[in-house]
């Protein structure tokens, strides 16, 4: 494949396997790699650095490298090297198994941040050097620009900052996906410019990654599939609490805050997210728009039927039989579908000039509408807090949502107080459970509170929330936000012991 | 004074007096205010209000109303109307005595909200119908123009929104006032744009407020000064502090991050802050900006020093003796700042694009850096967030500052856990007290907790908190976040026994 995908004779010339480009990346250092919800990473070269760091441990030595990415990623990248305790630390965000035990067995430092923070992070250095940057495209052109694979990410970025670059060029995807991109670079303050996107589907970048080719030590052929995102039809908790939003969004409209095509949407994934998408793509709303991080089935469903007139997105991640349809008709949704660094798809300047209707789950809330999205217990990491945050506190509607119970309903998933904060009082507006939604706008903390139990709540923890909600107002040393300190966790001490909250 | 001072003729023809303008305010009404850090503020009506009130009270009659503002007020609207117990709800930020006592004593409804995001949600109809403005000027032009007073907060909106303007025309404020401000009105989407800012002194709107003259009821003239903003010398605590930040900065510049005349300040009130500033204008820097939300008598000399060259804000709040060198040079210093509606002089948008260096005061944080604001023990209102969230998210730097101990060494400022989170893990780079300064950027929690217990902790503390993170990391169910919930809040149950922490 080699003359068709890398055009440039230069770097044809650095076509090695991906056990030589692994070679390229020593111990210590820390490597910038594509990868966005599983799609655009590097499919091989991680593998051949993981049996590298096998290899060197075997002997005694000890080779771990930092691994910074757009998002999460895939086995083959996060499950390899942190299944061989080969990564010492880890940004911005994971969702992998091996690499989730690292982080809470202490293994690796994890460094859980916004997605929108990151690029400029990188750039002023506060994550240390970075010394490889480790690339997936899907074409190189004849004068060496580099056309981007299913994610952008914070590519744009690590080609700039690292030192040395290896670049996967993988023909397992589809060459038709040039020209979908859209690289615009931010610059750092005092020089920095509005961005000038005032909708969804404006374009003010250009197609291609650019690469200093004498930074590029490597270029390895890969023909693999990205990680299929699996894709499960909504259960009925997913479909009644997508129905809540429907029927609240129908409400906004009503009332005349947003235009009768809504707001640009933002989406999280999973299973309520799909099922909110299904809901949209059955509903009554035409023309729509999305501003968000990720691109999914339940999109991909809503361009083809007409309702999603454009999605911007940092990544596209689909299942194996949407993937054929995006593959299949690419030439359409290359006109629908526009990916961004993900510095500019999660960037509050534009979340919040767009007004996005942002839609994101979460592990808890309590009854006061602060959030958790990361932390099982208060201890013990999930994934990360991802662009929830970006998204939430610059949203027109920031929706957090969850099924009401887990563990068999040992669980819930409304509390007294989180044990951990990634999105305050101040972010959270509407609060969604199968058993309803809470709308906390223009409200004061007790009167969330009330709204939060009779709606979210499951109601066998309904009579326990309410009861520490009035012993609080008797009890707490100010009425703004009543607590009881010395209990506030009693919930989460219990499940800890394996009881039913 | 009315015909200098307020030129429109129908507008004369509405001068009443305070009470006869308090009786176009009834019982359940919503009241946008003006107002902002005790500058700008009406200062004859809510005192009568308050009478009204008073007088509904003794005959038995309920008479409550909504207090929307900019930000704190003063004794002669807050303290006032407070008093009386005649707030029913306040949003969205206070620092008074008679109204943070109803507020934690139930009596009040209190919304802490973010100052940028207010005007939007008012807008959106987010906390219900305004329906009176009550707002200060300093004059009327002939067309009916306003020349606004020495904060414009959400003037513009409350002028808008509301079905019933009543104004107070302030002759003890200064007539040259006129051209200082800068007022642009932000779109809602979809209709939104760029605002057209790229550096603190850009001037993007017009100097007046502009209103429906037929929706004004009443103009009341007044003679009154602001309330006084206590300035006092630095202590040796917030000397320390300073100068910490001081050596951080140069440390900053050292490393080329940022240029040798900083990044626009923004700095929080309070004797900290005066400090800092104090420490600016004998350091080694000139033409410095700022882009903040009250400028007071630490910026002012810097601005008659010649270091600070520009000041965006949305007030001015001065001491007595920094007021009358304002109103005798205000030729010059309308030169040199900026008054803009609060929603900009907090926006995201902008102060992200301008990297700003925010400086904020906090209650406490915990070893993790998650940053208590506003709630004392948990559960008591001191203040609220006000615009500390804006700046820190969305700065180049977010600092927030405290001493190291509260109540004559009783309580620790950090703490295994904050008992109420404004400002998350992922939102606070840089935690400063008298013994250090700890930067937290690019590490992950428990590399953080290492450094808040070693930098910031007073001595004393320091050994129970270590102790707590090392056996929380022996304990807890994950390594990314250790906590031991069963006594995360045992430091804050023993203050709220009044023993020590």
């Amino acid at each position: 494949m080699s003359e068709s995908r890398i055009q440039n004779a230069a770097l044809r010339g650095k076509i090695v396997s991906a056990d030589e480009a692994a070679a390229f990346i020593h111990p210590g250092d820390n490597v910038g790699v594509s990868g966005f919800t599983g799609s655009g990473h590097p499919k091989e070269v991680p593998q051949a650095l993981a049996r590298r760091i096998a290899a060197a441990t075997g002997r005694g030595e000890s080779f771990r490298v930092g691994v910074w990415t757009g998002a999460s990623t895939a086995p083959e990248l996060d499950g390899v090297l942190f299944g061989v305790n080969g990564g010492s630390m880890r940004l911005p965000y994971q969702s992998d198994p091996e690499c989730r035990k690292r982080i809470n067995s202490g293994d690796a430092w994890y460094i859980d941040a916004h997605l929108s923070h990151v690029a400029q992070n990188a750039a002023w250095g506060h994550y240390g050097k970075l010394d490889v940057a480790l690339i997936e495209v899907v074409g190189i052109l004849e004068d060496g620009r580099l056309v981007p694979s299913t994610s952008v990410g914070n590519n744009p970025t690590w080609l700039e900052l690292a030192d040395r670059v290896i670049l996967e060029v993988n023909s397992g995807l589809n060459a038709k996906l040039e020209g979908m991109h859209d690289i615009y670079t931010v610059a750092l303050p005092p020089h920095r410019q509005a961005i000038p996107i005032a909708r969804a589907d404006d374009r003010i970048g250009d197609p291609y990654l650019r690469v200093d080719l004498d930074k590029v030590v490597a270029v390895v052929e890969t023909d693999c599939p990205d990680r299929d995102t699996k894709f499960s039809e909504p259960d009925e908790n997913s479909r009644r609490i997508a129905g809540h939003i429907l029927e609240f969004l129908q409400y906004e409209v009503k009332k005349g805050r947003i235009p009768a095509n809504l707001l640009p949407l933002q989406s999280g994934v999973g299973n309520v997210a799909n099922a909110v998408m299904a809901g949209l793509n059955d509903g009554p709303y035409e023309n729509l728009t999305a501003y968000t991080e990720v691109l999914q089935d339940g999109m991909l469903d809503m361009i083809r039927s007409g309702k999603l007139v454009y999605a911007s997105s940092t990544a596209v991640s689909l299942s194996k039989e949407a993937l054929a349809d995006f593959n299949a008709n690419l030439d359409i949704y290359r006109k629908r579908i526009i990916l961004r660094p993900q510095e500019i798809s999660n960037h509050p300047e534009i979340a919040r000039r767009l007004g996005v209707i942002s839609m994101n789950g979460m592990l808890e809330a309590d009854i006061y509408g602060n959030v958790n999205s990361t932390h099982v217990l208060g201890s013990k990491m999930m994934n990360g807090i991802g662009g929830s945050g970006d998204f939430a506190r610059n949203a027109y509607l920031s929706i957090f949502m969850t099924p009401s119970l887990a563990k068999n309903g040992a669980l819930s998933c409304v509390v007294p107080m989180v044990s951990h904060v990634d999105h305050t009082e101040h972010d959270v507006q509407v609060l969604v459970t199968e058993h309803g939604l809470a709308d906390l706008r223009g409200l004061a903390p007790r009167q969330r509170a009330k709204l939060v139990i009779e709606k979210c709540a499951d109601p066998k923890f309904r009579p326990a929330l309410a009861d520490y909600l009035a012993r609080a107002e008797k009890g707490a040393n100010g009425q703004q936000t009543p607590h009881l300190l010395g209990e506030a966790y009693d919930w989460h001490l219990r499940a800890l012991r394996g009881e039913s909250m």
